[in-house]
């Protein structure tokens, strides 16, 4: 099981997965989340300024990320826009982001499905370990809000959590998965981080990630 | 199937599932709407007086409780909050619930897979009873969202449901099976209960529940 | 891999599968954007009268239409309601729509499950295909969206993209497939269609469809 320190990523960037127009390359196209060296002067070019972000002397700037820092955690570099979608979207005062998958330093830490029982080398991942994925999920989807409001200090609610876990038919424990997100997200905001939620179980992600989490956001 | 007569469960309470901060417990963890026996006194601390509940002598206080009442039902209790979840969220006009399940008296009618089939001892759910399953996790899915705007009468759009069905990959009648909370709604809320809809069918669902259904609800 | 002339069908119609009240009907429940002959004149009471489309002979009235047309592609028709849900409803200033099929003049251009590996015979639907897919019913989710705002040129963004593609446990591309939707909001809105979005994986979606996309979409 990852350690929740390990779980916040500056800002190193990762390899482009080039998905988009070859059809070569469907399979390994990716979710918004990721970092993207290529296009960093795409990614400076089109998010506000405090998505900008040096390396490990970045400043913790805010309230939450003040909450953040306590908790061993800092927000992770965002994707730059990739096709024609982006991590996050504002309408109205509601932020939509995009499924987050777990994503370190560009990397997925584990792939497959998740199972009741994975302990005998059956190629499933535990609960326990997706547990701490999604909650590494939820931390690159708060990354995808601030990258379009500038600061987290601006979210008055988290409205909806929609978790889907990628599942061993036999495998019922999708809330106890998704819980890895709904608690990050208490300890993040407190009573504002308390939300409506699904959780489902699907049949395979992306990249065949374990789990993939998106959040819509109320913020001032 | 069950009998309509039975969907409506008034307020008794359920076992809680103690589904959080033990990783042994991942597996049986559960969604918003069970009944919970030992948070009451945080329900009634934490919802509004319209949640609280009496016994089988409770009134029918409104319009549309009244038409539920016409229909043979009555809402159910809801959850208290669990985790850094609750079963619903208003932002601006609009209440998100978490997914529903189809708890009757804190307790699935049925698990497993729905199958197009279900009649040869396959151990797959028949799409009619899923229907009926479906009709159940709609009224739970109501009794959410009292709980966060007091009553029903204040709802003046269904806009959106997702029905997710725990699929056996041969069985394509989604639809029809989430055709149970679709024509719950509009029983209830007329012209005000036809909403934009998705339904797909899933690998598996939390506690290997039948159905899931979530709701977006415009309120005044 | 269909031709993209051929996806933008005008407004045949297409045999309704009768999919309400008959429990032996459940497996062929459809979803909202099939057109449907046996209800066209309830779709010309209900829908506003931009929804009302004649033959080919069918002029191109706006900004987005004429992009459209520059495409090759115009909007089909939209199903009239079934059951209690209908193909969108506006609340505030947003669209939600229903998920979307595939439907090519009411019919479906293929069925089964999404594989990495389709040229085999093995029963699966390749990548490259279901990307046109998605194209296709990202179309009929605008066809949607105007019935019932009058005009495409009144939306101001697309917020979010849900695109679920029914996989072989297998395949992990389905972002590569849903960027057949992504793509066809950025070509017809331009920035305006940049959105937020999540790629799902499921079991199986209704009728056996490849893939199913619904969109969220602010409008002015």
């Amino acid at each position: 099981m990852p350690n929740d320190a390990d779980l916040g990523i500056p800002d190193d960037a990762a390899p482009d997965p080039q998905h988009d127009g070859d059809p070569q390359q469907l399979g390994i196209a990716g979710l918004g989340a990721r970092a993207d060296r290529h296009r960093s002067r795409g990614r400076a070019r089109r998010l506000p300024e405090a998505a900008r972000r040096g390396g490990g002397s970045r400043g913790v700037s805010g309230r939450i990320e003040a909450r953040l820092a306590g908790l061993g955690l800092t927000l992770p570099a965002v994707a730059a826009p990739v096709a024609a979608y982006i991590p996050a979207v504002t309408t109205g005062n509601l932020v939509y982001t995009s499924g987050q998958l777990p994503f370190i330093d560009g990397a997925l830490p584990a792939t497959g499905k998740v199972g009741a029982d994975a302990a005998g080398g059956d190629g499933l991942v535990a609960a326990e370990d997706a547990k701490a994925y999604a909650r590494t999920a939820a931390l690159n989807a708060l990354a995808a809000v601030e990258s379009v409001i500038g600061s987290l200090d601006r979210v008055t609610r988290v409205v909806k959590v929609v978790g889907f876990v990628a599942s061993d038919p036999a495998f019922t424990g999708q809330p106890g998965v998704i819980n890895g997100a709904s608690e990050l997200l208490g300890e993040v905001f407190g009573d504002a981080g308390i939300h409506a939620r699904s959780a489902v179980g699907v049949a395979v992600l992306p990249l065949d990630a374990p789990v993939e989490v998106e959040l819509v956001v109320e913020f001032a």
